[in-house]
């Protein structure tokens, strides 16, 4: 029996059995008026014991998009993919599973439709890959909330399910700010020292990171004093100079006597539970842990206070990593792992047992059996296996630290970073994409994943900058800072044992470009904020698909460019030692600009075509539309470092533009309460000029500093025309 | 000291010490005068106790091309490489190192030079990763024979490059047909019906491959009766259908009392010793083995020997694999490792130690460690550590190979691939790329590398069509087998535990794309002959990358193009869902050729520039040169099924165009006593019209059957002329 919902217009839910309620979406479907129905639109279905399969025909021109998290190409069609959320180190392109699962996605065709699955343990999706005209997901729970979209394109579907599932997390502007991460800059001096460079190097900087090593033993929500001594003086002296200090934060508890946290976590029974009633326990950073029941409200209200003495330290960012939740290996299994040893060590030639060896010990991190092996206390009394639900963990966590950053920062905004994500994370935490390596490769997949992640509601989110593993090149950081500046979360981070990869640790030339790259960034923070607020509140992604914004067939092959607002299309540069790429510039004319800092810009202009374009090292390939417009300030050291009161307005317009430039404090919520500006901008072409004029309605609430806008306004001939209104 | 040789004009060879001789060489050095010099032409030195250090400081735009089977760009600045041959199973992007050391590279910037540096152990090779502008090379030894190359250009380069260390290899004419393999087929029912399918389904194939299974636990020379019954008429049998089975033989002989070819090595001292004089032994696919001692002329004799009773049976194709040698681990890093575990299990909580224990049993394999335990024996008496000699090894055991099957085949060529080798080997061995993976990452890895190969004299090479490693889609291996038509080892190939990819492994719209996909790799099989022939007699690479044909400087970006043989450029689709690829054309006029299959080739003419050229699945995206000719042939179920008598000349003619068409027996070495043909084809344009004709140089020696071309000639507005002549 499947119970039918029409939710909205072009919403349809078709319910099995008795879902968990995952919290993945925001309107209360079981208020609404259902019908019992024997099929459902769309898929053929399967309905087994424990498990349904869907299944879907797919025609030779069908496209897949969206499925937030993951490798492959951005159409997804031809690979498998799983929800089941994963600590996967190493990216490579077989990987069906990385640390968020996003069981959403778009299939686009004769017919455009989007589909959620919102069923919080392992989803199965054959895109085409075994058969490649078949579309077969394999749920493995009777008990699923299907929601099917219909909408006349791809962007309104995604609007469709933003309605449904809640508008993405608004995070303070110093968040589009450069930030820098290492595991681990070890101690209170490198961490100043790091911010010391910044300063001197004139490179700004707004976030710097705390990786593992500043806690005392690994143990979460403690500082060690001996490599942080006076950790409150220390937040305070950086919060001065204008950093913001971003704490790691794990779920796993250490098991010491003593430690504060794991105590009262034991006493009151707050750890996930063996079927014995004993505390589970992995391995993780710290040694032997155990790990929050997040699915329970207490324990979340619990975890949530644990961050008010490190926010009463004037910190208001974190990253909550290894939330999958990650387990190196259990006791149990590292016994079983003993046995084998010892049988296969009484051998005398034991030939192809080493690779039993080999595969037992690399297969003790992150196994279904033990995430099978513990559960949690539901609020409702109810004892749920892990493994029910296991794609929730990270989403409980990052909603147990956000619910307490709320209650704790009142109406101050924060920075958020979570590993692992469900849908509807999207509205409390950002994510970054986990442990990437400095490859090449890895730049393109992180172009895809920042388009795919946006349709899943993901708008603020991003990759390590540079490659997480693997050593990287002063070339690699350059190009993939490039790319960084599109970016909505801009964060440096590489890992233990690899070369250093901060700005200035390469050579002198190229800290001059990376620093160009990083204040054209921040020159850009007016067009990105302005656009990341209007796209929230639009429903519209931030980083959309070419393909999805303009028409031509040809553009269904581009997937190394993408929508950065409504102005911007980012083309970055992903291959070594390139002097160029091919750009498909769609639909209109394009303004070509190769930025190589606020001051040196060179502009062309293009009719609509493939080209191949030529671009030195030190600029930034980048392009703007026709009859549209950029809002520009001078770079500062950090944001809100100084008031800014003058925009430089870039514009390319062969007929009239206009632009709604969007800010507000950037700190609190009270946008909320109509204390933002709406700046509109006009420039029409008139007579071989251009007349230029802004429109304030500022708002009663909140006061605009703007005074002057310099127009730089380029005509079809890449002429440039210059104006300045000020009031 | 340092003697400084000229060798040729061009060629300058500094030698440092009293280096090894590789054989990688033809010329006899020692015979040319020498004189004593301080410093070396090009780069800075600085000679250690046991290393030297090459310096050289990089221009900007200064490239760097070579270095053979390595991973990383075409330009392989900006990465490390290192030559010291490896077993590596998983070709992620930061590696440095693969199963063969090929030591040659042109630098290419104000100045072109080629440098070879002919030295047998670890040379690590940093081409600007450290530091940008700084080309590092680092030589394990003071022993070194350094050559430096100057020539006009980099094609020059390799000619004079290919005239110190030899011409490559040639292999029948059957080796350019489709070659069929899996990790493996069980037993000779299968392999007989993989044979019949071929035939069956009207898909070409002339060559099967057995892995390592059908040996009697995995004892090389020997094979398993009850898998292969009758092996001999097995071979004649599938011989009788245009089939060549090519058998692997490893290295490594198992330990075995009463195995024949163990008692015998080992009575004879034939294996590679320990420091105590004990044979070495480590472990590969039969359990604990011994390694042939292929350095001493003696060992390489009697292992020639041993492929007689096969080669007797009708077989002249086999492949060596895991010549490095491979290693998976020696008794005592085992015993190491079992010490290890059982210190780590007396912890209570053992935390990071489960690190030590992964990173322990994951570097038991292939250690550096191993290699230093153990010792050749050389000719001349001396004694030498493998280490010293590592990246020989594999290049001594085909040597071994080939001098066998020559002594054994007489006037009849062979077929030979070996995993390792080591520059020089190509004069009489072909090698393919090792465990790639079915990425789509690794199409491009494998297109960049047949042009690097082709640098370093491996003309004739491929990597595993539709990838080893992994599960491959339908969509993945069409795309990669489209590239197999310009790949002279056309090979698909696949691993244990992976999706079968046959070419009717999946439905039958792919199984009818791949077989016209095969068909037109044997219909360009005249032309594809007779261009790598003149290849060789030209020393002019088979593939060329288009920088070093044409001069426009954007073509120093366009790594995933080549030129195949003077007429044809390949330009292969190598991501998935793609309904067509970026293509920059240089120079001259184009024909751009979808080819469907022999009689279904879609036709229109490009201008010079950079294009999105859309292409459909079924459709091989392919270019021929303004003025130039292709010969095709009707194909067939296998080289030499029938006789050849009719040609087709496609040619894009917008004056004249002239082609010499080589052709021989395919079979034997009689083309080196003149038996074969060179028969020019010409085409002129005349009012309108076009005058074709040719000149048949046929030798006396040998008879050319080819008595009709027909003529299919393009202008410059895609008309087409038909002509036809026949003798």
């Amino acid at each position: 029996m499947i119970k039918k919902y029409e939710i909205f217009k072009n919403i349809t839910l078709f319910r099995f059995g008795d879902p968990f309620k995952t919290g993945a979406v925001v309107v209360d479907v079981d208020q609404i008026n259902f019908k019992e129905v024997k099929d459902i639109y769309l898929f053929d279905k399967n309905v087994g014991l424990d498990k349904v399969v869907f299944n879907k025909t797919l025609s030779a021109g069908d496209s897949i998009y969206g499925l937030g998290e993951n490798l492959g190409s951005l159409n997804k069609r031809g690979k498998i993919y799983r929800c089941y959320s994963s600590d996967d180190f190493l990216h490579t392109p077989e990987k069906e599973a990385l640390y968020g699962s996003h069981p959403f996605f778009i299939i686009d065709g004769d017919e455009t439709v989007g589909v959620f699955i919102d069923s919080p343990s392992e989803i199965k999706i054959d895109a085409g890959f075994k058969d490649t005209n078949l579309l077969s997901i394999e749920v493995s729970s009777t008990d699923i909330d299907l929601y099917i979209f219909r909408s006349k394109n791809k962007i309104d579907i995604i609007g469709s399910f933003l309605s449904l599932v809640g508008t993405p997390y608004i995070p303070p502007k110093w968040a589009f700010g450069y930030q820098q991460c290492r595991w681990s800059y070890p101690n209170r001096e490198t961490v100043e020292s790091i911010g010391n460079q910044f300063r001197s190097l004139d490179i700004p900087c707004d976030v710097i990171y705390l990786d593992i090593d500043y806690m005392k033993d690994y143990k979460v929500f403690t500082v060690d004093e001996n490599k942080f001594p006076d950790f409150e003086d220390f937040i305070a002296k950086m919060l001065e100079k204008g950093f913001k200090i971003a704490p790691i934060i794990d779920p796993g508890v250490k098991i010491e006597d003593g430690y504060e946290v794991y105590e009262e976590g034991k006493s009151k029974g707050y750890f996930c539970k063996k079927e014995n009633g004993l505390d589970f326990v992995g391995t993780v950073w710290p040694g032997a842990t155990c790990y929050p029941d997040f699915a329970n409200s207490k324990v979340r209200e619990w975890w949530g206070g644990l961050y008010e003495e490190m926010v009463k330290s004037g910190i208001c960012a974190f990253w909550n990593d290894m939330n999958e939740p990650a387990i190196f290996f259990t006791p149990d299994g590292l016994k079983n792992f003993y046995s084998l040893v010892d049988k296969i060590k009484e051998k005398k030639d034991p030939g192809f047992d080493f690779f039993s060896i080999k595969d037992a010990v690399n297969g003790l991190s992150n196994k279904r059996e033990d995430y099978q092996s513990f559960f949690h206390n539901l609020d409702d009394g109810k004892v749920i296996c892990h493994d029910k639900i296991h794609n929730l963990y990270g989403f409980f966590m990052a909603l147990a630290t956000s619910d307490g950053l709320k209650k704790l920062l009142g109406n101050k905004r924060y920075l958020l970073l979570s590993r692992s994500s469900y849908i509807g994370a999207h509205r409390f935490t950002s994510i970054w994409m986990g442990d990437n390596q400095s490859w090449w490769e890895h730049i393109i997949v992180n172009i895809r994943m920042l388009q795919s992640l946006n349709m899943c509601g993901f708008f603020y989110t991003g990759a390590d900058i540079g490659g997480f593993g693997c050593n990287s090149s002063a070339e690699l950081v350059i190009r993939w800072s490039q790319l960084g500046i599109f970016s909505p979360l801009f964060r440096n981070h590489s890992a233990l044992g690899t070369r250093n990869q901060e700005p200035w640790a390469f050579d002198s030339a190229t800290t001059d470009i990376i620093r160009d790259i990083i204040k054209f960034r921040y020159a850009l923070i007016p067009y990105i904020y302005s656009e990341y607020l209007k796209s929230i509140i639009n429903s519209r992604c931030l980083i959309l698909p070419v393909s999805f914004v303009f028409d031509d067939p040809i553009l269904k092959n581009i997937e190394d460019q993408f929508m950065f607002g409504e102005s911007i299309m980012a083309a970055p540069i992903y291959t070594p030692n390139s002097g160029g790429r091919y750009v498909t510039l769609p639909d209109v004319k394009w303004l070509c600009w190769k930025v190589k800092n606020f001051d040196d810009r060179d502009v062309s202009i293009y009719n609509p075509g493939s080209y191949f374009i030529n671009c030195e090292l030190d600029e930034t390939l980048t392009f703007v539309k026709e009859n549209s417009i950029v809002v520009l300030t001078r770079p500062q050291n950090y944001v809100g470092e100084k008031k800014i009161t003058e925009l430089l307005a870039v514009a390319f317009v062969t007929d009239r533009a206009s632009y709604m430039y969007y800010d507000d404090d950037g700190e609190t919520y009270d946008f909320q309460k109509g204390k933002f500006i709406n700046l509109n901008i006009f420039i029409e072409k008139s007579d071989g000029d251009y007349e230029v004029y802004f429109n304030d309605e500022e708002s009663a609430e909140y006061k605009n500093d703007i005074r002057t806008i310099k127009f730089e306004i380029y005509d079809e001939n890449g002429r440039v025309f210059t104006k300045i209104i000020s009031r």
